[in-house]
């Protein structure tokens, strides 16, 4: 009896201890468009009591990175921008939004942005992705 | 007797839980140059086994933080992108250094890179920041 | 008997030399949209035969300009930032399409697509605007 | 009697009527290092009457396209950021000077600051190079 490959998302996301260490939740997971959220934690304040930069990026990398593995072949962050426009802090629920701006051969530019209360914006960023040749891992048997 | 205010970057990094927790060493804090190092733990692994995008982000950007944060005035950080030249895993220990690019005015540019064994660049990042009226949180009294 | 002051991209675009030399058609003029398009010559070209990549930009960035300045004070690129998806060459007509992404107070996100026969995306750019208090300059009396 | 086969940014030069056609002199033409002047003209401005940003750009582009043609294989342009500092206009002399930043298989980053009167910041653009398999083509036989 052959098990399926799993589309890439899927099985990154069953093995992603980062994501999952930072307390994130998937909303959504489709070939091109994810929405991913987390609560901002005291541990994730910088030195001026708003949110590092560093966990908006990291909540925004995984709803690219969900979003642009969307085949069966590893497709990697070759880079990415992001801006913020507004601090946030402790207690707050962030989410992101993913979606496919274009492809083309094996690359790709995907928009996501950060809201914190469903409509303010936090932070945009634009991903850059390139797919590979390495096939995604098979799923953990647990 | 008074105390003397203190610079951004000191304050900053005294307060900074997130980069505490992230298990940052901060080698050198300095007007436009700062180094700091990180080892890459298990709960920072995306689900390809490699470090997630979004930690050495956090780590080029507390460099930025403390490279740009030179006065008695916060400065923040407006924006940056990162390119992702070479996948890292757990155990491998990162160094970032921040180094001024250009003032002017309110607004500055600070490269960073990050580098793994001190001399493979795992990426680089440039930080885009601009000077607030706010003062500088003063110290913590502990 | 006063005349009305001008929108921004109105006043802007009736003395833009730079893009009329460069043989630029504005198709859209509103706030947060603009299109433009430009047919490709032989002295744009670089040494590889193809699109200097500073042509695409200057379409991209007066589509963008256009796009942002929807008021009566001038609004100013502070930065942009371009991927290159395909080459073109002489006689190729490329139009740049921009759309307003976010504002947050005095600073914008645009985004512009350049395409060439409708539909293939040639180039995508994102530009950062930032508003000023310097009023538009009136139109010229001609 | 064979003919060397020039280094990628020679025949480049050679044939580019866009850096030409704009008045670009290349000062610099080592692998990894470029220095290209151009003085702005009445028809590089915008309806500000400030150079408009392609041209910046432009310019800067030159001397990223040639600092990274290292090589007998074309290296293209994936991209490039820009973030403008201080205005200029018509008559001002502009020097970009790029330099390698890091080089990571195909890939390569290159940064290239603007200056005008020698020592003022214009602007600051960081390019993102792609060496692909096509052989540079020979050069023209005048």
């Amino acid at each position: 009896m052959t098990e399926a490959l799993p589309v890439g998302s899927q099985a990154m996301m069953q093995r992603d201890r980062a994501s999952a260490s930072l307390g994130m939740i998937v909303h959504r997971n489709e070939p091109g468009h994810a929405v991913v959220s987390m609560v901002v934690r005291d541990d994730m304040l910088n030195g001026f009591d708003v949110t590092h930069g560093g966990f908006i990026f990291a909540l925004a990398d995984t709803a690219f990175a969900i979003a642009c593995n969307d085949s069966h072949h590893v497709t990697l962050a070759a880079g990415a921008d992001i801006t913020f426009l507004k601090p946030t802090t402790s207690g707050q629920n962030l989410t992101a939004t993913a979606l496919l701006r274009v492809k083309s051969g094996r690359s790709g530019i995907y928009d996501v942005r950060v809201t914190v209360d469903d409509d303010v914006t936090v932070a945009e960023f634009r991903g850059h992705s390139r797919t590979t040749n390495l096939p995604v891992p098979a799923r953990n048997h647990l």
